[in-house]
């Protein structure tokens, strides 16, 4: 079954644009750090990447980024002066492949040099799952002996790149280098958030004759290691990396030296890989005891689903709860790293059902923005806590106000952190969910019901009175659907600000119940007097939802009955998506949207909605969404309420364009990270969708279906505390 | 008299800000780069560049930016281990000098290491004027031997560092690395533009007994040279830099190096390195007596005006006239290479009475800048040749339409490009005084005609008929006051167009008679019909400039004299322009401006006016001038017509708040690059200020007048293939 673990690649083109894409599908990480796949030897126009939980620096108009890194993984080979690099000489063999199970990206390659001479070059890198702290590479390379070749020079150069940034723009400054022994030091630290980051290497052989050079410099920190190689015979190297942040000690020279000391005590070099590796092993092990989902009969769904929960694994830190997990994880550039709705709604299911003690950190960290969320409400006059569009660490709203077009130099107003209001209730929603299904009463009790409280005071204050009507509306807000601004009532946003009241309500009366002390506590703390009760009970009972009570459509918001129809058919074969084809203002007047929303509300609210309503909405929002350049969120998510209605073999079509966003670079954004929502996505569809979980007070059902070619879907998930195996067969 | 040709510090302190705009003051350069005085042993938060004349990549916003190159200048010094490096240890006592005669940046430091050991560092560097291609570093450092030292270990790392940007952006990316016996390589490329740079280096010391390690890396390639030093003595280490792109040869790699072979044949590196000095020091010793102006009785003054010529002799090359100097010359990101107005107004001066080979050459940059400004004009509905505010290589508007404050991530428009005009006449202006200073006929006839030509053809079409008043007007302008927008009838553009549609068809008439063949050929291509002409003719004779006739006041542009006054004594002491203060929006109605409108025009068109309409235009403008934070280009040139007006003290004050704008930082901008038009102002100011020198068609008259403590003003300029000799004394 080794085949269904593994994400492969066959050829090797420096000038083909999958370059960029593939580093990011061939991203190694483990929570505390990620490294984006690009190669030991380096090469022009590679964009190699090191981006760490957290670890942020400001960047103009998008205000903070992930930084990039020093470049932990380079090293250069020379034969005989020759430099190895697959952009000259001739290619024989090259075959690459990611390890699923235990996080390893392997790399062989056979290649003749400019003058003639072959070798064989294997490289492995992991990001220890066992050892966060810890990169690890192996090198080896082997002269060939088909040939007539003689023995040769090899010098293999392994360093600490500092020359790289994000988009070109360097974040990090070196503050200090040295070495230790054996271990070479590089101090750096970001040019504005001055966070510090302690890097050490070792570079190592148990080959004999070989002379080993440390190299200290500011900028490539290096350890060469020469000798000669005899036909047929392999030098194998090992290169390790650890790292340290001011963010995780006081002092994190000597942390980082310590740590680095203590994996080479006692210890041969090829021990220490071999110890390193095995503890790696095991971690994944025990990961996917707990996370695999088994799909048998197709390979394609089998690989995809395994890469989602691997991408999901390596963006989220178990230890930190000071940040979530990014739009692109630790994978690429794209959104700067900022934490957006994607987590709450498309990831944490994910983590809340087979790691719940990331979900709680990443729930935390909304704990933790709770004040900045207060101010934020109370800047737009309203009160209890409304969450920023994107945030990074300290919960401000880090959505640029504007952006200037890279090409037209036209600036574009960016609207969203100003009235995309969802993400409040989504972030409510998302505790809700967690409690019901962890049953973490304290965690409730000490943050979450904090959380829901102040978010339902958000709502009650922003939704207005509608006298005449004898109701509540919210005005001037963006869905999910980006591509309408400016709407009112729109029936997500509404429905999801009244479940959040309603689950504040509820936990409220809770802790009345069950910790009448803490409830007294956040009464003071939060002014929630009688008259404030009231106003939320009123704005739960009262707000406007546009929904045909005979029919049980929603209308997306108000008016959208009314915006033109789009004729689809004229714009077969197109590269872009409707708004960029259309155009940022005409784009509004057509009933054309950017991802799921009315379907993306009766998807987290499932329980909530009968067959009929589902299709009779299904049936007017599926064709009216751009599934191929719109969101890439939608189409994995729409497969579980096309599973809920039967269409099987279309909820497996939108699940294999969830799973091939990345792999084939679809969407054409690869470059710029992982589609981790989509992932998220996947996960969902194949646990909520085809499996039919439903986790409810009484325990939990299934009601699976299966496409075509599937014959067993097997997974398990934590529930209160206790792991649930789920195997379902095709009878 | 040495102390009157050199800039000097005496003080070290990494912490205080003065470190960024010092090493602006000591840039070293020779036209074709600059670099930034930055130390050799690097500090966080420093800012070294090397810039190349015209080397340019893509930037987001501003287009296109002189792209810092890898740096050239690091060299570390490990004694013993310890690392010299001035922010630990005790600096026992510190000197750095620039010797404007002859551009050696001499730095002396004697220095406590943590442990106690004492050294003395001397380090030299040049960017030699006799090959332009080449950057030279000599390093010393000498064991005390006052104290009971022991021999100390020395290790010398000179290394080049790719990990650099323009405000940490970077440009330049490896394409490969080696190294040819003592010779390393670094072979590099631009991001975006794909401009080829190669840079050679060695490093090399003539003292016994020490080792020298080339070190290959894609990073920071390095020659270590390690040894042992008696207390007494001296190591003495040479690092010679070559530098060629690809705008220079075809082959970068084979011609760097090339030229490298021969700077080091035949010759032991002490010779080699005296050999450059010395042809270094002829080259500068030779520019000298060209361009050097004696000032005896002012201190200050001498060493300001040397210090100015210095730099605008570095930011220039006198072997391309495919780019132009910039408005911050090779010394700094600020205004990132563009070339403006300031060199055809403020600088073009020094260059057309000093080196007109080099104002030559500046021209020729705008003529081959005529496709890109008839394509401006055509795309805005105008005839001939209308140039870009900002421009590079290409010629094309390279004024970002709108920024995004870093601050607020308030969206700020930005109209130069579109409406500020004046510079189209500059152009044309500064063409018709190269001709009348240096009688160059054949650049006239060959270039300097068809610009002149085009640039009329533009204003003629420009203009817009008042057929009422049987006038002409020019609407919706920005004139050089840039704190008022969409102004109508500025004076100065006005008055500068009619110049140019006036010595356009005085040069017609000219060719017509000495060129006659020529004259047709450019009446063909621009398509100079006589409606044409005659429109030009009524244009100029027509055109509506804004003075009283009886009082010969100009108004600055219609309606100024209606705006609001502003009493500015209620602004003391600020540290900010009245535009800073005021608001973009609120400054346009107050009579307060940014600089020089009426009185640059003026200054410029001199010859056209009497000493009472001088008088009571000065009387009216100067006050009303932001002289500290408006533009640094207005207080020198103010002193020329101060000078007319007989206020000598008043000129010597604005003199020397043009001489000290950078030696003192005093607008706090100097770390983003020189002022380099302040430079040409303070240069004309002297000349045609102080000097009073007025070229005619009959030879040149002088009219000096001399602040209280000058004693005598000498000087050199070429008028007509001739040198002149000034030397002014009091009497």
């Amino acid at each position: 079954m080794e085949s269904l673990w593994q994400i492969e690649e066959t050829r090797f083109d420096p000038t083909q644009k999958t370059i960029h894409s593939q580093e990011t599908v061939f991203t190694i990480g483990n929570g505390y750090f990620g490294t984006r796949g690009s190669f030991e030897e380096g090469y022009p126009h590679a964009t190699p990447a090191t981006l760490l939980f957290g670890v942020f620096d400001s960047v103009p108009i998008a205000k903070e980024e992930l930084a990039n890194t020093p470049d932990w993984t380079v090293i250069q080979l020379f034969v005989n002066g020759e430099r190895f690099r697959l952009d000259t000489g001739t290619i024989l063999t090259y075959q690459r492949n990611l390890q699923l199970q235990n996080g390893v990206l392997q790399r062989t390659v056979h290649w003749e040099s400019p003058s003639g001479m072959r070798i064989h070059v294997t490289t492995e890198r992991f990001a220890s799952l066992a050892d966060e702290h810890t990169g690890i590479i192996r090198y080896s390379v082997t002269s060939d002996a088909a040939q007539d070749q003689q023995t040769i020079e090899v010098s293999l150069r392994a360093s600490i790149n500092t020359a790289q940034g994000n988009y070109n723009l360097m974040h990090f400054e070196t503050l200090n280098q040295g070495h230790d022994q054996n271990i070479v030091w590089l101090q750096s630290e970001t040019k504005q958030t001055h966070v510090q980051l302690c890097q050490t290497m070792t570079f190592s052989t148990n080959a004999p004759g070989y002379q080993k050079t440390l190299i200290d410099s500011d900028i490539a920190p290096a350890i060469h290691l020469t000798g000669t190689l005899a036909p047929g015979t392999t030098l194998t190297a090992e290169k390790i990396v650890t790292m340290y942040t001011s963010r995780d000690t006081d002092l994190p020279l000597q942390t980082t030296l310590e740590h680095h000391q203590r994996l080479l005590e006692g210890n041969t070099q090829h021990t220490n890989y071999e110890q390193l590796l095995t503890q790696n092993k095991q971690a994944w092990q025990q990961f996917w005891e707990q996370a695999d989902i088994l799909i048998e009969g197709d390979k394609q769904a089998q690989i995809g689903v395994r890469y989602s929960i691997y991408q999901l694994r390596i963006s989220a830190s178990i230890h930190d709860n000071r940040y979530s997990v990014a739009a692109k994880g630790l994978t690429g550039s794209g959104y700067r790293g900022h934490i957006f709705h994607d987590t709450e709604v498309f990831m944490l299911p994910f983590y809340t059902y087979v790691l719940p003690d990331i979900a709680r950190n990443l729930l935390l960290y909304r704990y933790h923005l709770l004040p900045a969320a207060r101010e934020k409400a109370t800047h737009n006059g309203y009160e209890g806590a409304q969450y920023p569009w994107e945030s990074t660490l300290n919960g401000e709203e880090v959505t640029p106000t504007s952006i200037i077009h890279p090409e037209t130099g036209e600036v574009v107003p960016v609207l969203n952190g100003f009235i995309e209001l969802h993400i409040t209730a989504s972030i409510a929603y998302a505790v809700w969910e967690y409690w019901r299904v962890t049953g973490d009463d304290a965690f409730i009790k000490d943050y979450g019901a904090e959380i829901l409280l102040s978010t339902a005071l958000f709502w009650s204050s922003r939704a207005e009175k509608q006298t005449e009507l004898d109701s509540y509306e919210i005005t001037n807000v963006i869905g999910p659907d980006e591509w309408h601004e400016y709407v009112h009532n729109n029936a997500h946003t509404n429905y999801m600000a009244r479940h959040n009241i309603r689950i504040a309500l509820d936990t409220l009366n809770w802790l009345r119940t069950t910790a009448p002390e803490r409830a007294h506590a956040l009464e003071q703390q939060l002014h929630l007097t009688k008259q404030q009760l009231a106003q939320m009970h009123e704005v739960q009972a009262k707000l406007h939802i546009p929904q045909n009570s005979h029919t049980g459509l929603f209308e997306q918001f108000e008016g959208f009955f009314q915006l033109r129809p789009l004729d689809q058919t004229q714009y077969a074969g197109r590269k872009d998506s409707y708004q960029g084809i259309l155009g940022v203002e005409e784009v509004q007047h057509y009933q054309i949207i950017k991802q799921a929303d009315v379907l993306m509300m009766m998807t987290m609210m499932n329980q909530d909605f009968d067959q009929n309503t589902r299709q009779i909405n299904w049936n007017y929002y599926f064709p009216i969404t751009d599934h191929d350049y719109g969101s890439s969120l939608t189409p994995a998510l729409h497969a579980i309420i096309a599973c809920e209605l039967g269409h099987v073999e279309e909820a497996h079509k939108l699940l294999l364009k969830g799973v091939l966003v990345d792999l084939e670079n679809s969407r054409g954004n690869t470059p710029e990270g992982i589609h981790l929502a989509c992932a998220g996505a996947v996960w969902q569809a194949i646990v909520s969708g085809f499996a039919g979980l439903r986790v409810t007070e009484q325990g939990y059902t299934t009601r699976p279906v299966y496409p075509q070619n599937w014959q067993r879907i097997a997974f398990r998930f934590q529930n209160k505390g206790e792991t649930v195996q789920i195997d379902l067969r095709r009878d």
